[in-house]
């Protein structure tokens, strides 16, 4: 079966070395052991959300489609297609991306006869992933354009393609009064090839600029309390791309001395009207580069786009555990694994995982499809055939 | 010397048992160990201060007053004076107030002979640690006022002192068409009773309320890298003021959800024109108090006003040590103290360790003296005397 074989580019998520089960690299291992866990049961799939082993809006998507495909092979009655289907969904609340594959997943399913669905449940798991690869590889090229237009004044439109070389000169003469310098982005959270199947949707971007050999530094903040920075500096490293560590509290800072040239983050859902639901602290670097001028971009897949979700105050906020905060993970002095605690466990906390960033803040949205707006009719131009389905 | 024998209530800085010595509370070990430092020499307090064993703009500069007289006990000639002045000033180069103790010493010990530095630097010393806490309780009277007028619609010039109950009313009367609630005021950083000598400067209205009978919550924010929140977080469970900690991040959220009244902070430096430095992360959260029409407060001294410094882009900002993202301090599952890495050494951090918010932002600043718009004209309506120092 063709789709089983995964192409070798695929960097988060791999096929199982044997039978019908696939493996995840393990993000809570992370930056300090790469490591696969294998998930052969619905139950494997369902922790690994939850637990955050596995992470980023597209990629939760595609493990939540193969855990629905790892359900169907054990009992593929409907009765378990939708309690499966349920219990997948109720993992995380936020990312919209869940509950979009899950929905593509069982209303191919639900007409199927049940002995048909294992099979075309597999597949069609395969084939998410295999899209959500490809869509970052497209948002990695719409969006590397977009960001030398922003920044050098190029049109994006004057048919230049990137990596001819042609922009990337260009792009090096924006500073060319001063030294050359690296485009400065800076990104929030972890929006790279370990958030998704592949490529990465804000670092795609980035990661297309550096292929093209336009010089890119990038600002990564540490993202507490879960520290998806961390993830984000070490899948940069790993393909050489220069950044720097900082913390939340910084991009203020950084962005008033004019050492930001734009601000890319992902989202897990992007409403109606435009409204993005990121990783909370994201609204506060976009307040902050409205503050400076500094372009503000979010990359996402079509899988993110939720068109029945008019705004973002519709978006629920996920709360999730006060021991995030109070405990920080790490490695001690022998380069074990090991877990501090920073604040009692009778200290109160409040620890909501995402925060929402008006469409007003926001610069343009870059999708599979392009660039653009980030409003009703923007997303309305891209996606014809979705805006259709509104009001819902 | 009845100057030497600090009131009870100090909380931070105390006398030594015996001898011309201070002790300090070791920063560095809380929130999980009260334990006290003696300061016998003048390198101890240069030490304690590089070091943030001892911290808070108001703090470091009675200590480094306490440094300037420990040295003239060992040597009270002019190079001593000069040279351990110079020490002393550069632990840390943000907070204005370690400058402006060090001067205010200097300046009364250089005409003096050198038999007599020693006895005169000790008095002062501790003149300067008396003048805080009066400050800082005086900072706490107006800034309670402010924040019930702010909040309630109260006229602060009405005459209804705080603490008898009448202000209290009103401020829940504010509330009163929905079930009674505590006001809930947002800070940064740890601008209380450990960063100063004693009542603390942004938590000075804050436990002056909670003291005058106002119910009050406090949003404290761990604000990485230093985490000084949990000294905050710390202090107030000291004192039974109700808290919640929070991931800086989540500032702009909460703030979207209405669920912040009133943002207040310390500061470091302002400049005569009313720019404020303080911890990092501070300028993110005026930027959304500012979205959101929350308003924001800075409480200092008069020490931390620096008239010589016509606006904050004159402020130097200090780089601290990258392991301060790198590493992260804490307790061990046996409660020992222990400390992780979540950063390999080798990747590249950037550690600003303040920021500077404009004027424009800053609601209005709360001195020792009253309530004054953050500009130089209001500065200089509370000011007068030291208004005439500008231009320089």
């Amino acid at each position: 079966m063709p789709a089983t074989a995964a192409p070798a580019t695929f960097s988060s998520l791999r096929p199982a070395p044997a039978g019908r089960a696939v493996e995840i690299l393990d993000q809570t291992r992370l930056p300090f052991a790469k490591a696969w866990i294998p998930l052969a049961h619905r139950d494997d799939a369902a922790h690994a959300i939850a637990a955050m082993q596995t992470r980023g809006a597209p990629l939760i998507g595609a493990v939540a489609a193969f855990g629905l495909a790892l359900a169907m092979a054990e009992d593929a009655s409907d009765a378990n297609l939708a309690a499966s289907t349920a219990l997948l969904a109720a993992t995380r609340p936020t990312a919209v991306n869940l509950a979009w594959a899950l929905a593509r997943l069982e209303a191919l399913l639900r007409p199927l006869p049940p002995a048909a669905r294992a099979e075309a449940a597999w597949v069609e798991a395969w084939a998410i992933a295999h899209e959500d690869a490809a869509q970052c590889a497209a948002i990695g090229t719409h969006g590397a354009a977009r960001l030398l237009a922003e920044i050098s004044g190029i049109d994006a439109s004057s048919g230049n393609p990137i990596g001819t070389g042609t922009l990337a000169q260009a792009g090096s003469a924006a500073t060319a009064t001063a030294a050359p310098r690296p485009l400065n982005i800076m990104t929030h959270c972890n929006a790279g090839w370990l958030a998704t199947v592949d490529h990465g949707t804000a670092l795609a971007p980035i990661y297309r600029l550096h292929a093209d050999g336009v010089p890119v530094h990038v600002w990564v903040s540490e993202t507490r309390p879960r520290n998806q920075g961390l993830l984000t500096a070490w899948e940069l490293a790993e393909r050489d791309v220069p950044h720097t560590v900082i913390a939340d509290n910084a991009a203020g800072l950084l962005m008033m001395q004019g050492r930001v040239d734009a601000v890319i983050v992902g989202a897990d859902r992007i409403a109606a009207n435009g409204d993005v639901a990121n990783k909370v602290g994201t609204y506060l670097k976009a307040l902050a580069a409205r503050a400076h001028g500094v372009p503000f971009f979010v990359a996402a897949p079509v899988s993110t786009l939720d068109f029945a979700c008019p705004a973002g105050s519709a978006i629920p906020i996920e709360e999730r555990a006060g021991d995030e905060l109070r405990q920080v993970p790490g490695r001690d002095d022998a380069d074990r694994p090991a877990t501090v605690r920073q604040l009692p466990a009778e200290r109160p906390v409040a620890n909501p995982a995402f925060d929402v960033t008006p469409a007003a803040l926001v610069t343009a949205l870059i999708t599979e499809r392009g660039v653009c707006p980030a409003s009703g009719a923007g997303l309305a131009a891209l996606y014809p055939e979705r805006a259709g389905a509104l009001p819902r």
